[in-house]
């Protein structure tokens, strides 16, 4: 695999607010920001490193009080420039944190119990967060096309965050994928490009082209931007603890894919503690994963410090990472809070699904049955506590996903009077 | 009909908020707050009168922005208990206005071009205003079935908010209504009871299970409750004005169904003004329909106060209302403000989605494809000022009409390797 991991653009005029450099979250050599994503000395994964030191706490959460109602109003601790919500963008997140008393209710939760709802993103999925760190990164490059690989989510993210922000955009999918997945990422009228071969060639391809003078000018959102993408992730974390009311979570249950999002949650929630706008006290981390694609979780059952990749056999599509990039950060993460990781049968995620649509009228992506069926399943076997408070993430929409409950339909059907009303029992 | 025009439940303990009474839109007559709709002397509309005399402006102003990030700031000037936010609601609204500076560019507006996007409600549609609204109703008349007649986005709407407040729900439908959107309306978990006829069949047994002993304790949001209901779309002039930064804009292009939606949006502005919290200038309401439902449009043409009924044949189902309600207060706005009413072709609705899916990166509805390629076509005839500042509609998401750009799929299909990509262009 070609990977260009030395920077190629010069950053001398980079402005990317208060990141100062990319570190190796393995090694902790630095190197300047650019478009690169793995270390020139040990290959490991290169993070944001920050310099927060300017930054009074009052005047700091005063400043976000202030900001807009989408993830600029945490501008001050993203890799973005500090006007970074005049340039056009679609401004993500600050999406609905909702206190679920009927699922409380039904499961036993009396600590509190919200879901962080990422279905109201612009095209309603967590994505936008990521795709919308990506762009400002990509426009510091002075890069001009905006690229993915993608099944799904990602596609419609990244064509429509290129569209508005006057980008190119050139999306790879496998070149069979459902109709409905291919014209909810085409609509955006950017390069759409179906690959002959399954997931696995259509990312090997998008290395191939970030390695080859025809991929210059292009930001592959989750390859050569990751380390900016990535961070979009902490957004949640962010807006979850000031939605409290600048306090943490008790437990917090995070869908796995990558599992670079509950890295960066937990990174987001460790930052806030480092700033003082929240206080230092314990919290729980939990991933959750499809039963058909459950490397992590099986690893962490098993006590083991590294994951087994699987080959994924799941509804939950959007979580079907067979060899999960971040699984041992996930690992640790869940071991060192107190956390755990588990699964749930296709099947618990459909039912979940519906759990969470009856109880709270909230429409979730399998990913969301994904973690309100973990959560349920976690109760029942006593891991987490339901005296605690706890936050389930939904990261997507139904809309998206609405094969998984075509078997809901009608609960009747009557002629257009009283008494085949009345014949129904619906009176 | 057997239509119910007089109160039966008691309103000693109603609070709604600023609501006073039931005032008729024909007459004046006026009548206590109750789950009525029509006048008992001429059977004209009911509308909700208010009392708004306490409000200092500046007050007002402070405790709107000081509200939350929802339809609910607006309470003060709403059918609402002042602790409405406290209650289990699906809590819409506060939805983006965006700066369509890409789709400006394309049209050639000059003087600020905004896309007012409500696919960003809970269930994506702007009907989560009304329904929310309808709901504060239904609880305070103490009812406890939330019903509705729908074809689509509103039983989806009416669904998840019963079932986030606890309410039963039992939304009636034609028997034979698309898969993927029973689906949508089934998910929520309540009634979802399929007519044996075609709409006109299932509103007319609506009306009359109304009537019956078998309708007590029923609110039909868009029935008995209706005057409450279409309040909720004042909010959408309220969120205007307010992200424009207290300002009426210049000219306002909104999608006409029933057209409640319009008139309320004037009646909206018409109170900022009197309220003082926006300087009072002349604006224009345009009104947009499709082709093949066009009848107000037809009207407005023709240079008639009154509509004929048309039967619809458009691929914009969400606005095909055939004989809509409230088409002569429409005609009578848009001529008062010197707008107009224009209507375009289904293919002309399908390029203005794409339009703005291409400049903006917003993914419409069917009725946000109406409402843009009117303001196209009112542009190229001159009717539309581009010179002013300007506020399209986008009443709902691009995911419920996926079948109006079925067309849409991939620019290229290639093999996974830099030769097959260099071959197709894309390089």
């Amino acid at each position: 695999m070609a990977v260009q991991t030395v920077a190629t653009t010069s950053n001398s005029t980079v402005d990317l607010g208060p990141a100062a450099a990319l570190s190796c979250r393995e090694c902790g050599h630095r190197v300047p920001l650019g478009p690169v994503f793995a270390c020139e000395e040990c290959f490991g994964p290169l993070e944001i490193a920050y310099d927060f030191s300017a930054y009074d706490t009052e005047e700091l959460r005063a400043r976000i009080e202030a900001g807009p109602a989408n993830i600029w109003r945490y501008a001050p601790l993203l890799p973005v420039p500090a006007d970074v919500a005049e340039k056009p963008n679609i401004n993500p997140g600050w999406t609905k944190l909702v206190k679920a008393d009927n699922l409380a209710g039904e499961l036993g939760v009396t600590g509190g119990l919200y879901i962080k709802d990422d279905s109201g993103n612009p095209t309603h999925s967590f994505k936008d967060r990521v795709v919308a760190q990506a762009l400002e990164a990509a426009r510091a490059f002075g890069f001009t096309t905006l690229s993915c690989s993608s099944t799904g989510n990602l596609a419609g993210a990244v064509g429509a965050a290129a569209a508005r922000a006057g980008f190119r955009s050139c999306v790879f999918i496998p070149h069979d994928l459902e109709q409905g997945k291919v014209v909810m990422a085409a609509v955006y009228g950017g390069e759409l490009v179906g690959i002959q071969g399954n997931y696995d060639d259509v990312n090997r391809f998008c290395s191939e082209l970030i390695g080859d003078p025809a991929g210059e000018g292009w930001g592959f959102v989750n390859v050569n931007l990751r380390p900016y993408y990535a961070e979009g992730s902490k957004t949640l974390a962010y807006e979850i603890c000031e939605q409290l009311g600048w306090r943490l979570p008790d437990q917090i249950v995070v869908p796995i894919a990558s599992g670079s999002q509950l890295t960066k949650i937990d990174k987001g929630l460790q930052e806030l503690i480092k700033l003082g706008l929240v206080e230092d006290r314990p919290y729980k981390i939990f991933g959750a994963q499809a039963e058909g694609c459950s490397p992590v979780s099986a690893a962490f059952k098993a006590g083991h410090d590294v994951v087994r990749p699987q080959k994924p056999n799941t509804i939950a599509k959007s979580l079907a990472i067979g060899n999960p990039a971040d699984g041992p950060y996930v690992l640790d993460i869940a071991r060192r809070t107190g956390g755990a990781v588990e699964d749930v049968t296709d099947p618990e995620v459909v039912d979940a699904i519906k759990l969470l649509a009856r109880t709270e009228g909230i429409f979730a992506e399998t990913a969301g049955g994904v973690t309100v069926g973990v959560t349920r399943k976690l109760i029942e076997n006593g891991v987490l506590d339901p005296a605690l408070t706890t936050v389930v993430l939904n990261t997507g929409d139904g809309l998206k996903t609405l094969d998984a409950v075509a078997g809901t339909g009608l609960t009747a059907t009557i002629r257009p009077n009283l008494e085949s009303f009345r014949e129904a029992g619906l009176a």
